[in-house]
This record gives C-alpha cells, sequence and structure tokens, in this order.
C-alpha cells in the first residue's frame, strides 16, 4: 500500500490597513479549503496578522460555523485582526524566520496566505523564499488586498473598489448638498480621501463631473501649485456658483511637504497624514472669501460596507478562492491577479504574478488618466473605474444596522516556548 | 349659478441645511397638490428658499414630469435650492412683508409651505400673521426639516433618522476596522457628527455599544471635562484594546468655549463649527500616547442619501403630504407633526402643532437619555433611537452611481419690479 500523502495545514493572515472587502477574501480561502478537505488541512489564522505567527497566536478556523464563516463576506475589517509589522530580510534577522518555521512545524503549517498591500507582498515574498534558503517546504501565495490600489500587474485591488464608489457616491450627495446651499452660503466643499502616494481613490471623486458636478482633483502624482489651484477653483465657482474638491492625503508641494502632517510615523515609517481638507479649505477662503465646508472621511471610506461594490466583493471572494487552488496546483511565491479583458462590458479573468515582480513595486495612477490642467480624469480613467464600482452588494440589516459577524476566534493550543518580539 | 371658488397658487420653499429627505417633503407637498386640482392650483417653489420669494424668483414645479417628482423622493439635498435667510420681525423691516405680499398677490399665491428648522419655524410664523396683521389672505403651513432633531413636540424630524442611521452604520464599520488594527497601530477613532447644541446625532452613534463595541460619546448638552474624559478612555482601551469616540460639533468647555471654532459665522449668527474631531484625538495621543485615527463627517452625513432611513423617508414624504391636506382642510399657522405611539412595535400617526408654540424652540436630549456618566446613553434614548433608524430605502443605481434627479426648475415670468434684498 503506497503511503498516504500527508496533509497539511495552511495558515492565513491579514496584514496592513483593513478594507470593506478583505474578510471576503478570508471567506474565499476558508470555504475552498473546505472544499478541499482531502488536500488541505485546517486554516489557522493568525491573530493580528504576522504577529500571530511569531508569538504562535493561531485561531483555529475550523471552530467557525459555515454560517459565520459565509458572513465574513459582507462584514468589513479584519475578522482576525491585522497588523502593520514589516519582516526584516532574512540576513537580518534570521531569528524571526527560524521562528516562523519553528511554528509552522509545530503545527504541521505547509500553505502560507497572506492577505495585503505592498508591504505584505515583501514579506510574503520573503517567506516564499524558506524553503530554498532554510530548507522548510513552504508555499507562500499572496492574497492583494489595498485600497490604495497600488499593486503592480493586477488590474485592480479588492478593496479599492468599495471606496472608490464610497467616495464617488459621497462627492455626489455632498456636491448636490452643497449646490443647493450655495446661493447664501457654502460654496466650496472639500473632502479628503486616502492615498499616500497613489490618487486612486482622489481619482474616484472625478466620476461626479459626468453629473454635472464642477470638481476639482488634487493627487499626489501632481506637484501642489496653489496659484494654479485657487484660479482653477475661482473659474468654477464663477461658471457653477459652486464647487467641490477631492484633496487625496498625500498631496504635496513641489518640495515634497504634504499639505498636511500630523507628525508620527507608522511602523512602516510613512508618516500618519490627514487634516489636508481644513487647509485646502481654508486656503480658498482666505483667496476668495467663500464660505465653506470640509470634510475627512478617514476609516469611514475604507469599512463601507455598507455601499461596497459588488464587483469588488466578487473578486475580493474570487482571489482568496484562487489563491488556495494555486496552493493545491503546488505554486509558491505568486499572487492571484485580476486581468482585464474589457472595459464594456466588463470582462476579467483571475491570472497569476510572480511575488519577486510584485514585491516593493508601487503603482501610479498613468499620466494618462489625469487631465492636462492636472485637476481632473480623463476618459480612459473613467473608463477604467466604472466597472470597478458597479453593482451594490448589500448587508443584511436588523433593528436598522448591518449585520456583521464577530467570529469566536479560538485560540490553537500553543506547543512552544514564548517568543518576544 | 354659484361663484366658483377662486383657486389659489401655492409657494413653497426649502430653508437652512439640506437634508438626505427633505426632497422627500417637496415630492409629498406637490404629488398632494397634484392630486388635489380642484383645491389648489400650481405649486411654485422659491429658488433659493425665501430669498426666491422676495425676489420673484420662482419656480414653476408644474413644468416637472410625473416621475421627475417622484425621483425628489429618493435624492438628497434641496432641489429648488435652499438658503439662510432669517427674515426680521414685522416692526423692524415692514419692506419685505410688503413684498412677499407683492408677490403672493401677482402670483394668485394663498398658500405658504416652508420647510425648514427651528429658525424657519419662525420665518413661517410671521408669514403666518400676515392676514390678521396685513390683510392678505394666506396660509402658512411649515413642514419640519433638520438633522439636529430638535424641533419641539414633533417626535422627531426628517432628516435626523437618516443621519442617525448614517452615523450609527459608520461608527459601526470604523469601530470594526479599529478593533483590526488595535494590536499594532491604531487605538482610537474619534468621528465629528453635527449638532450644535442639542447632542441627538451623536447620541446615534452609540447605538454601537449594543454590537460589542466600546464608545464615549461627548455630547453639547455635557459640559466637557478633560480629565474624566481621558480617564473614561483609558478605561475602555485597558479593557477592550481600543475605543470609538463620537464627538459632537458642539462640545464644548464649561465657559462655552467650542473645543474647535472656525470663528466664522452663518447668516444666523452661529459660529461655524468643525475640526473637534483632531482636538479630541491630539488629547488624547497626550495624555495616553495612543495612535488615533480621526474623521469629520460634516456634508456626507446629512447628505447620504445612499443610506438613509426608510423609516424617515416614509416620514418626509408624509409630512409633505400632510401639509397640503392642512392648507386644504383651512389651517394656518400649523406644522404636522410625528406623534409616537409605541416603541416596539414602532406606531406613529401624523399630528399637527401651532407654530407659536414651535418657533425659536430648542429640544436638548432628555436628561434620562444621557448615561450617568455623561459619555453614554441609556437604555430610555436606545428605545427612541432605534425605530428612526429602522428600514432602509435605497436609490436606484447607474453605472455604479445613484440616480438622483436634477429638476429643470423652469422660472415662471416675473410680473413686478426689481427688489433689493
Amino acid at each position: 500500500m503506497a503511503a498516504k500523502k500527508e496533509i497539511k495545514n495552511a495558515f492565513y493572515a491579514q496584514s496592513g490597513g483593513v478594507t470593506a472587502v478583505i474578510n471576503a477574501s478570508a471567506c474565499g480561502v476558508i470555504e475552498t479549503a473546505r472544499a478541499n478537505k482531502g488536500k488541505i488541512g485546517k486554516v489557522y489564522a493568525g491573530r493580528n496578522g504576522i504577529i500571530g505567527a511569531l508569538t504562535e497566536d493561531l485561531i483555529d478556523t475550523s471552530k467557525e460555523t459555515t454560517s459565520a464563516i459565509a458572513a465574513l463576506r459582507s462584514t468589513p475589517s479584519g475578522a482576525f485582526g491585522s497588523c502593520r509589522f514589516k519582516l526584516k530580510s532574512l540576513e537580518a534577522n534570521k531569528r524571526e524566520y527560524e521562528r516562523l518555521i519553528e511554528v509552522f512545524k509545530a503545527h504541521n503549517i505547509g500553505y502560507f496566505f497572506y492577505n495585503g498591500g505592498g508591504d505584505s507582498a515583501d514579506t510574503c515574498y520573503k517567506v516564499s523564499q524558506l524553503s530554498k534558503k532554510m530548507g522548510y517546504p513552504i508555499q507562500a501565495i499572496h492574497v492583494p488586498k489595498t485600497v490604495d490600489n497600488d499593486l503592480p500587474i493586477t488590474d485592480n485591488c479588492p478593496g479599492f473598489g468599495s471606496v472608490a464608489k464610497y467616495i464617488a457616491v459621497s462627492t455626489l450627495e455632498a456636491s448636490f448638498d452643497v449646490r443647493s446651499m450655495a446661493k447664501t452660503s457654502t460654496k466650496v466643499f472639500v473632502v479628503e480621501v486616502m492615498g499616500r502616494h497613489a490618487g486612486w481613490i482622489a481619482a474616484a471623486g472625478g466620476l461626479v463631473e459626468d453629473q454635472g458636478i464642477p470638481v476639482l482633483i488634487l493627487f499626489p502624482e501632481v506637484e501642489f501649485n496653489k496659484e494654479k489651484f485657487i484660479a482653477a477653483v475661482d473659474a468654477k465657482v464663477k461658471e457653477h456658483g459652486f464647487c467641490t474638491i477631492v484633496v487625496s492625503e498625500g498631496c504635496h508641494y513641489p518640495d515634497g511637504k504634504f499639505l498636511a502632517e500630523q507628525g508620527s510615523r507608522d511602523a512602516f515609517g510613512h508618516a500618519q497624514l490627514g487634516g489636508a481638507a481644513p487647509v485646502v479649505a481654508n486656503m480658498i477662503k482666505e483667496a476668495l472669501g467663500h464660505k465653506f465646508h470640509w470634510a475627512v472621511a478617514d476609516y469611514l471610506q475604507r469599512a463601507a460596507r455598507h455601499i461596497a461594490s459588488k464587483t469588488d466583493v466578487k473578486q475580493a471572494y474570487e482571489l482568496g478562492k484562487k489563491a488556495v487552488q494555486l496552493a493545491i496546483q503546488g505554486e509558491n511565491s505568486v499572487m492571484p491577479t485580476v486581468d482585464r479583458i474589457s472595459d464594456e462590458p466588463y470582462k476579467y479573468k483571475i491570472g497569476m504574478a510572480p511575488l519577486s515582480k510584485v514585491a516593493n513595486v508601487e503603482k501610479f495612477m498613468p499620466k494618462n488618466f489625469i487631465s492636462k490642467d492636472g485637476f481632473g480624469i480623463t476618459k480612459k480613467c473613467k473608463a477604467y473605474l466604472y466597472p470597478l464600482i458597479q453593482g451594490e452588494d448589500y448587508p443584511k440589516y436588523k433593528k436598522g444596522l448591518p449585520q456583521y459577524v464577530t467570529l469566536k476566534n479560538v485560540a490553537v493550543e500553543k506547543k512552544l516556548p514564548e517568543f518576544e518580539l
């Protein structure tokens, strides 16, 4: 009798800023693993991302009911906890990698699914090299996620479509509001959106132009020129009586200084931004005298599962599912991707990219997506964006509130001594 | 043959800050007037509120199609334009009242429907006295509208239920997000909401407590005590690992100073607020060292028709409808009201209040709606709030965006000389 092939367990973790649909990817991973019980064992989730692996703080997802896992599809945030923690290189911190291998060994883990953005793709890539460099057989698959939409190769990233929809819808609604008030009151509305380096989210605000709204966008990709900007606002208000401005948190002066910095930095060394909207609003008030209102959407935008894009939710799930299928097929060091076939009708397929080409590469807005004056988006950009915000995928409600799931998150028994981070 | 009773036209205007459902009231007014053609003539809307009446800038709503008027029900903002403009007393500014009468006479207007909040109820009340004081027969009916929910007598005000739903949903979503990040990153999330004097909107954020979220509310009704507040945040973060804070824009120190003032004032002399969230967030960072995120919802909250409360939309429509019915019945100087019969199951009827008892009266949160420590809401408050956020009333979407209507707003031909405001 041939020896039975040993079934390995999987590790799954959520990393970096969470989104409205990262749990839909988790749902795709777990449901697909459950459907392939002969090939893949349990899915252990890292409590608070990779930290859960390092500290052997694993969550046994097999303790969750079928309906709880299904409910992840319509629950925003990271159900297992996320973290901002970047592994150093193998050379710089061998101790952490050795610990990861110990934990993987102790729990018979052969698959590593990492659900995150650019920095996380780098971590996943490093883990994928462990087989070669340290002799431990592990298959590492990265599941893309980032509202910033800045991962390369894939046409778009889960999380982005829903933020884009939220920003487009909210900008439209607030613009209707300002238009109503403009005669005697507010003439300028400024909304600040996420996006440190790439203006994808801000670009989504530009879609309201097609609904007759005068809108100006301040991209991180375009150096801020106050004089030119004030002239543009003045022209819009003179023509339409009001104007909406969408400012990216990453908007900056030619010398690199952000319009507003809070001064603190996160674990990855990124400046913590926020507060560009009031700066821009006051600038306009001073130059043109217009009454203004401003909003900073912050977490509201990336958590807004209530207005998630149906396309986005579907793709988030499909990419999670594909990650498990790729693992079963024996792949390592790859990321499933969305490959666009056509804009209208929107068609795409799920493809695959090597992590070596994904890690540490940031995708910015192409030049031909930004209008010549630097304050708007082009037809090409709109054709790219519309499919991503298509469709609504409403959660269920009870007593007026969405029914989001909180998992039991039962811990797997520890087998190893403690580890200091 | 008896002389045919002359059919009078109606004037309708939107006043003050607009909401997600003020157009649903407009829809109720116009559809009900259209259904009573034998009793009421055309509905002329004031372009930009009462200013439209003073400047004889009237919009002929009969030029709009049935479907355009129906679409108002699911369109946020003020379709005819609103204004911040308060009529002085008859004694202080007889000229404006004489002008109003001239315009009403010139366009055969016998009904005055004014859709607004507290200041507007005062204007409507003054107009309702014109028959008695200046001999011009006019029936003035006030249609309640205010996200602040601060009108007396009526159980609640159209616009509030939808903002409450938006704030409850958004606070829940953002809290799930913070909970995911709290281990290594953001531990405190602060969201700033509207409400200058009354904390109704902030209170809605308190509903997330029932979903297991640690939340602290800063009401305008409770004098801000920094020491007590920081201690409360510290306790929540120690217990739960994170904390959400909902701060009302009207939150202030014992001496009346707002946590953040922008320095400018609106036409009614109210201070223009905004920016309490970053103040609170930085205060916590300084005292406790926690990483924070903050959002200022501003117009996004009151314009958020995409997540409007079905109860709110229904009541906004019904109150507009009732206003016309009251006018037909010969009423003057009244406001239709929502009279609650029971919380669960939620039952109410549409009643009526005299404007003399509505104008210039502000309704604050009852003391027994605020928890003893001043940072939360009580069971009584929750029983009041839940019915108001019940149900979803989604607009139709096209290409991923809601299909909101922009009316033609055809002007009525002017018959009078110009009038300087």
